[in-house]
């Protein structure tokens, strides 16, 4: 209902809603019916008032001197990220990583179902990974058309990664995981998440640096 | 020397600081001198007025009408975030993930050396891992302690998570990247990094929902 005000919500607002919502989920477990937005920003690790804002780009959903109902914000959040579809999607790379993350128990848990798994080493073509046999690359482009792939997670060398996402690109894939270390490029169509876990440590270096490491 | 003053930066700012530094170190290698602050904010994806309000937070970097001495801005960031050191890091839980990242080329290239990668598995204690041996999870603690470790990775199972997370802070460690899919609780003194891989997923598929999917 509020999907044009959505699409320009800060992009540091939408990447907090997965942590809203994961919250939220776990207080809709322990049978929580409400929640002040000040228990809920402590265990966010964000100010009242931040929280506040946050949730003002979606429309009201507190109240005054009660707080936010906690199954319903739960469940507009979730409308909010777009959980209430499923989404089908592919990994090319059938290494270390991409196992792993074809075996990450918390993607299908939210809807985001592992359709097909795809390598070029001919020793890992035909294996079995959880429920999926690991095709060759050959067939990536066929499959994403006929089967309307939404999301390719890409997790092969870096030399490769662009040949694979350009590929994907002109199946018709919508968003692309790239886990490849290297900035690749897509159409503006295509939504594009590029990885980089060395940018994480990055972070820690300097968290390390500022909690005084430097004068050890 | 502006140490106080960095510990205060918007972590929102900190965590676009790996970005900088990657972009900024491929100008460098591509033997560029200077760049407007457009240009490198346009590379970067945002406006150049973020640009320079990031940048602000650190000092006077550019000159009006000249720009950014690439070189110099690239090696001052590479500071900024730490990185004249060199942090020693173990991975605790050697399954998939835990060789992907064992693997990841660019953690070295950054500094971040992995010094011991620990399992339970006795089927896998012994094993080598590039330039490691497995080792029992019984060594952990004395392993932190006498080597000084500063960054312990976790990618057990989730049930195992705050067990290991637990020892890694008996035994002093400084940060916890924690990979398992469930939040885990340190001490205020320890930095820690919680990944969730779903998250990201629930990031691409707001922005799915916003790209128009739901008219689809």
């Amino acid at each position: 209902m509020r999907d044009t005000k959505e699409t320009r919500v800060p992009m540091v607002v939408i990447k907090r809603l997965p942590k809203y919502y994961r919250y939220l989920g776990e207080l809709v477990e322990r049978k929580v019916e409400r929640v002040s937005s000040q228990t809920l920003a402590n265990m966010m690790g964000i100010s009242a008032s931040q929280l506040r804002q946050d949730l003002n780009h979606f429309g009201e959903f507190g109240q005054q001197g009660y707080g936010y109902r906690v199954e319903g914000l739960y469940h507009e959040i979730g409308r909010i990220i777009g959980l209430e579809h499923e989404y089908s999607m592919i990994i090319v790379g059938a290494g270390n990583l991409g196992q792993a993350l074809a075996n990450y128990p918390n993607f299908a848990k939210r809807g985001f179902l592992l359709k097909g798994v795809f390598d070029i080493n001919p020793k890992l073509v035909g294996l079995r990974l959880r429920d999926n046999e690991i095709m060759d690359i050959d067939k990536l482009k066929p499959f994403i058309v006929d089967k309307n792939i939404d999301i390719g997670i890409i997790t092969v060398p870096k030399e490769a990664a662009q040949d694979v996402a350009d590929s994907m690109v002109e199946a018709g894939i919508r968003a692309i995981w790239n886990y490849a270390p290297v900035d690749i490029k897509v159409p503006p169509q295509v939504f594009l998440e590029n990885e980089h876990l060395a940018d994480r440590l990055m972070v820690i270096s300097f968290r390390l640096k500022a909690l005084g490491y430097d004068e050890d």
